[in-house]
């Protein structure tokens, strides 16, 4: 049984939302400021810094403030261990494939004896 | 900017919950009834569903009754559209990164004249 991480709780929950996977998709592109990061959304300010503060959170951006402007970075290192699961979710099936699969083989040889 | 893909919503949303993930990974090994699903968790039935439910909601699992024993199943394919989202901000992390390469080699081949 895998135990329990809760970085990948953050990191999924991260994601879940469409303006928090817009931000990151336009950050994956280069650091940005807050306001450019808000501009397509058509959402308030306040709404913009939570969305900003949970992948903060997540570790998927950093943000610092230059004078009155804060800028936002994306940090691809935390997608490591969503993707790392993903992979290891992959490997299990496959792995469950490969045995019905010789399975199956030696039930067909079996069969032609 | 990228569309909205609900889907997505409900794919990184269910791989949010440490249950969920716990659930699936069990599944990957092979389709499991869900008295099996709910023994390592200690949750209770009605909570257990509503997990289920969430995963079924997103693909990632179909459930099936065979007489009076509901079985699980869980379907690989569900996870594409969250590894293609994962790969295609990396992709452009990483283009990123080399026409920052390109920047800096041209600065320093100019600096060399």
């Amino acid at each position: 049984m895998a135990k329990h991480d809760p970085q990948l709780d953050l990191l999924f929950h991260a994601l879940s939302d469409p303006t928090r996977r817009m931000m990151l998709n336009r950050l994956a592109r280069g650091p940005a400021p807050v306001t450019e990061l808000a501009g397509p959304t058509g959402l308030k300010l306040p709404t913009i810094l939570r969305h900003l503060s949970v992948l903060e959170d997540a570790g998927l951006i950093a943000s610092q403030k230059d004078g009155r402007v804060r800028s936002c970075a994306f940090q691809p290192q935390a997608m490591a261990p969503m993707r790392d699961w993903l992979e290891e979710q992959r490997a299990i099936w496959e792995a469950r494939l490969d045995r019905l699969d010789d399975y199956v083989t030696n039930l067909m040889k079996e069969r032609e004896k």
